[in-house]
């Protein structure tokens, strides 16, 4: 199949690619994914175009007329898979439509390889934003599950066997603690990626007198990249927002994990709304946690979406090389995992049955107050801490519920005292044991104790309040540069 | 948006799930891709059910005749994404064609979770052996390409550098070499796949009287799995294939490599057809190794597939866990990269243009018949080969075409003797530096010798022979058991 | 730091490295892993070169008599990190001892690079062999565990929710497939592994007449690796068996899952032994599954290992490139790991203590036994198993024992029928309801019923017995080399 | 064996580990690594505890001056392997020092799980410290041999092939503009590491009183960690900071590749100096780039750590699990091998002999200049880019230096029309064809002309400084903490 229209090839090489290499080469779903940014690219390139006098204002306001067009038809309406990329297919259906002696000039002192890396930064950053926007959802649901639950006593693990007692607020808000560094990674990323590589062409600049801070304004990057083969070559800010979308992704998987341990039969702690839930096709009963199996299942997707890029980046010698195509997709997928992984999160958090009775039943067993009973010890005998977790640990072989005098017992035998002599009481003993006593003692930064973790929901408010500035922060900034271009482009029109 | 038809929810979950929830459990191409094997199952089961009496003659046969309806039709006539997958779709649709007191026994002693395990299996066969058949192909691609190049001259290296003057046929065959273990690994993969989850049931079997080993016999399996919780939690065999894969994919992306290399202006030694080849959007000169690169940059996304297959299921319990949903897709991808990525590398193979000018010119900078020097020191004057070494370095700060004096001079600032009076003669340092003669040396059994690889080209011959001998009686052992399914169909259709 | 003994450099290169350089250079490790594989090789290749005439006998014997004396006094000894590498250290050590004009010619017709690529065989087939015994061993302790528990109640799982009663034998059986087939892979990866590199020099062979099929006999490689660039090149081995220790790490990691569920104050299925727990610097009633939790996370490192070696390999070209220095550590590490978790969960696995009560009375939780009852249902009344499916649905929101007048009420609310009617008694709801009961009925090959598990253990014990006669026969063979290559240097020494 | 000493075990445990067991669970070179740190980390919290009335004063200072004895002596002095871990036996071999009645109250209010967290982050900024510094001096590095090679005329390579000519500063700078990107993420890590896991106790904090902000401050912490299950559960920092790392390293191995690339025969751009060369123990005339190919190389181990880092933690629920002791050297070996590629290949840049000669002759082959004679031709004649781009493209087909009259004849036949009678002249053609000419007009922005180029050099000086500022503040800020620490120790134990 030979391509007519091809205005790339009839140079160069004589003979077309077949079916099958064209099939290869092409990159549909990054092709449709950066559809919009390549017209916004074309049209902030052809309005400075027009302002440096490269081309003239007539030639410019034809071709920003006929991207309208194009852009309002669609992906669907220019014909990616018959061209190499998005872009041939919107240079090949400009120039049928306003002929090649207008829509020839566009790609003027550019080339693909500068103008698909500004594509996928704009892309990129949308997506990101995107993420952003779930991620503040996420963790506003969990804390409204934290600030319900702030004395819900549950167990508390280590090694996945019960610890000490703490609350469910405790828990979750351990949850927050780590998606409130997600979001600041995510802040970080935006950085890395909003740096503009528009006018860097094949991979040497260009002759002609481009006027690259112009265009970085009209795109809302904050920046122009300032050495123009790094300009083509670089793809670190898909490297890194994909790492960071995959430590996201390890967060989400590691509470996944947590939610379906807590829905077992076993531990029955939780149980998820049916909307969350599936069941068996042959066993009628069984009410099955899918989609946070997918969550935590997803995750090892992304992390392989990771090696890629990095494998694939790695040892690339500079400026170009088409290996870069293939890394792109793996950050698009990234991207559509983790954010509908965060919205059905946040659902299936927002829905979630808390049954507090099993939690409390359970916070104690496994002698999960050995710890306080231990350090009641040390505050009220002043033996070494060494010395009373020895004592408790002699105690830990029992029903997990010990009397004073078999405190005493336990203490006899390792130091040939007993510890009610030296200032241990019943009353001590028995505030140690109690799950909900134990907790409000724990009251330092960070602690389970009410004191504490109230002090961290409303510093955490603030937190998400700051956040959801900087998000709209970002928003504006984007918003006042589209509306920049949009004048630039009706200016250009009418003259 | 409720589905009146779902006959899986009615009875334990009285919410249905978003649409949202739909589209996040969903994994549409992978259930596409096992349409097919999903009906050869429902056959086999079906029969079976009917032999054993479990259903009746004329229910399997109405079962029967409407799943042949709903194949003809094809994948895009049953609504997979109203529906939780493909097996659910099939069996609404059946049930819709011979309502539930017929269609809905289809099911009975079976559960998803064989049912897609076995599935897989049967798609991932197909495509291992489709894999297989283009891996013939291009190890007769560049057996063919050895073959007219046995006394092409060319540099060999280690680091990149050069070393020692070898032929392109040596150089190809190495890669052969690679290819005939890649070759191996696959046929063991096949073992791997190729046995039979289908009785397991959810993981428990069942208490229906199923014969295993006759469905095993209808679906071409080498035998059942013998244990029931086995036949649904493993995935060992699509780590184990992907692995193949992706050692397979470096082989591949070592070539493309290479011929990268090969193709830069630097290196001159050939040139890609255009077919293989693209140009540039700006620099109408340029004349691109595209394909070449993205065969080199998706062995990364393969690699990439693998870890996520990895990382999936690690440390996941026993038995079905919806995270292994997950893992399909990257056994999917990872044969449609791999398989296009050696179809294409054949085609560029088979109308590569050697430049053999280049190629000889080339051999014997940098003094790569250095080590043949030393060699041949050794046999002639009787010195250690250590010392010949230390000779020789002293002549490599020199042009790379020392003459007899020179080798005098540098052995008197070594040993303080002339090797020229130990035994070397003009006539002997001239065949050692005459890369042809150097290379015929080279005779033993591997070596780049004429004769040497004459040998290897006809043991490879034999070998590929042999290879395709091998796929052949598998590609027939599955025909043969798609007749006796096919039989079966007919013989229980028409009673 | 000048290396007055640098035998290498003298030549080519007027500066020395740096310290710096030197330590940045060497892979201490993996040369001490290697050092005797190293001294077999030379002795292998010494023996061959004076049987072919190229070195003098009593060269040859004197270079013999100092590699036995290097060898005894030990790694240690050879000081690697003045030198490159182990190779040459050993060298300079032999030519200290006997001078260079004979130490001098051991290297004659060889290369480091093919040198390595064989000692990474050698010692790479040891290690295999065995993590192979492990591994029986493991399949053993987890086989007498399974056959200590036919009878042992426990409730089967599907999405970590309770499915279906099965027994602990069945579980445990597995595991044991899965093993098995890991054990068929490692027998795989011994082929791939046990072909003879030597010979093949830098990558070009040599001019020297070696017969490289008595080496290959000598070091009881199953053959020479017939093209010599192939032969410095090739790295696909280490890929390989890395791939296959990673799955293997996989079916450790999930097992180690499980058992650190089972080890759960909620779960309470097992105890470790004391030997195999830790406790808590804090919490002294701890008891924690360190070890498993160690198993499960070193199966990440050995998933990292994996994934270095391919992205290392990757898109290199032929042939000897120094970053394969940097695989074999990959290697090297896999082999500890997998040799220790195997050893290490063996020992686990034969402690154990079974809590069975706990087992049987969580058997029934979550009406497992819904299944049962609706294929029970299937076969008194005749109804569809989709319908069933449905009734039982309906029954899964009561306490999961029902009653036949609340079966009846269901199939009366969905088919407007009683079942009692249609031939479902009290009995057979009853029976169904049994978890013993439930178990003996699914007898299918695979089930969990006692006689198909029966016939399983049967099975199992076979293919153990089968499999360490595998081994046996792959240790016999080297044994046999060992000798042969012993005798031979007997002889060249005694002349 | 039975450790007499175990001030753990002797409570909830009754079988001490055996050796085997002891030797699995260990992880020396990690321990080793924290030493100091934990000694540090012991430092802080007993002055804290003693500020705070939680221990005695005159326990304190015993404490404070057996640790000081402690640290003098060493690691090794430490007998770890005998011990569980690090922590452990630094506290044993206190209580051996001053009794477990002073001794051991120094554990009062913590938990391993806080303390080896407090204890990696301080390991691990440290090392962030000392990597950032070698990122200083290899940039440094780089900037100076760009600034000698403003006019060095190369050809530019997009897919490896010639494309357009620049100078090797242009290409040098895009490698500097991405490791100055690299070093502001590693600025960020470090936010991400300088928090503060203390206090946080087993993962529910503690009942005694202690002071968060003090230790923080002593510790030279930005904040303290504000949820307890958070700060013993967090290994984001280490992914995060593992992730950052491995993108340096793709930057580095982007760069050795390149080096290796330009070193061949064929390029024949640099020479390396000796020092960074090695030899080949067959091939005296050979020089190998060894220590590039493995800093490429080893960029594929860092990958791979981060994967095992990823795949470990995926999935893992709260809080403190042994799987994360296993996290700890993925970090620890990402920091070594990063850390002296960084420095390694600093020296070999400083180094490199520039063949700028071969460099020139090379920089117009493959008719690089195709770009510059189709904008002259827009400029000179009005034609659009897409026609000249056209017509320029008939000419790749000859030898690159196209005359006037065979630029007529090319535009002859694409439009009909001479470009000599449009405007364009001998001159221009000329100008476009001069290599430096050629590059002088490509001033925009980012552009290879010694103007554009002089601008970047001038603005990364500044950077450099800037960053040279922001890491000489945080080593200040660490110096006063140390100050700080280092007063209250004197006078806690000075009383």
């Amino acid at each position: 199949m030979e391509n007519k229209e091809d205005i790339l090839r009839r140079g160069r090489l004589s003979a077309g690619p077949s079916e099958e290499v064209n099939a290869f080469s092409s990159s549909i779903p990054a092709d449709r994914w950066i559809f919009r940014s390549d017209i916004t690219v074309d049209r902030a390139h052809t309005v400075m175009l027009a302002r440096q006098g490269i081309i003239s204002k007539e030639d410019a306001a034809s071709i920003l007329k006929a991207l309208e067009k194009i852009e309002s038809e669609g992906v669907d309406a220019v014909n990616i898979p018959v061209f190499e990329d998005v872009h041939m297919a919107i240079e090949s259906k400009l120039i049928k439509s306003v002929g090649e002696n207008v829509g020839g000039r566009m790609h003027s002192g550019r080339s693909r390889n500068d103008e698909v890396a500004t594509c996928i930064r704009i892309s990129a950053r949308q997506e990101l934003l995107g993420i952003m926007a779930e991620l503040l959802d996420l963790r506003m649901a969990i804390l409204n599950l934290a600030g319900e639950n702030v004395d819900t006593v549950m167990p508390g693990f280590t090694h996945m066997q019960h610890a000490q007692p703490t609350t469910l607020a405790h828990h979750m808000m351990a949850h927050i603690s780590a998606l409130d560094r997600d979001f600041e990674r995510l802040a970080d990323a935006y950085k890395f990626i909003n740096i503009n590589p528009l006018g860097s062409a094949a991979f040497a600049s260009t002759g002609f007198p481009l006027d690259r801070e112009y265009t970085t304004a009209l795109l809302g990057f904050d920046r122009p990249m300032d050495n123009s083969m790094d300009g083509v070559s670089a793809r670190d800010f898909i490297l890194d927002t994909v790492s960071k979308l995959a430590i996201l992704e390890v967060d989400l998987s590691r509470m996944a994990d947590e939610l379906i341990l807590w829905s077992t039969s076993e531990f029955g702690f939780i149980e998820l709304a049916d909307t969350y839930s599936s069941t068996s096709s042959i066993m009628p009963q069984k009410k099955n946690p899918d989609i946070l199996e997918l969550i935590r299942g997803r995750c090892g997707t992304v992390i392989g979406h990771m090696v890629a890029a990095f494998s694939i980046t790695k040892g690339l010698p500079y400026s170009y090389n088409t290996d870069l195509q293939e890394v792109t997709p793996q950050l698009l997928r990234s991207f559509e995992i983790t954010r509908s992984s965060l919205r059905i999160l946040t659902g299936a958090i927002s829905t979630l049955k808390i049954k507090k009775d099993e939690m409390r039943i359970k916070s104690t067993m496994g002698f999960t107050t050995a710890t306080e009973i231990a350090d009641t010890i040390v505050r009220s005998t002043g033996l070494p801490f060494r010395t009373a977790h020895g004592i408790v640990g002699k105690l830990a072989r029992g029903d997990g519920n010990p009397s004073l005098s078999e405190v005493d017992d336990a203490s006899m035998d390792m130091i040939g005292k007993r510890l009610s002599d030296m200032g241990l009481t019943q009353k001590m003993l028995e505030e140690a044991k109690d799950p909900l006593k134990n907790i409000e003692r724990r009251s330092v930064t960070g602690g389970p104790a009410i004191s504490a973790i109230g002090k961290k929901i409303e510093s955490e408010n603030r937190k998400i309040k700051d956040d959801e500035g900087l998000y709209a922060g970002l928003v504006q900034k984007l918003k006042r540069s589209e509306d920049e271009l949009s004048n630039a482009v009706k200016n250009t029109i009418s003259g």
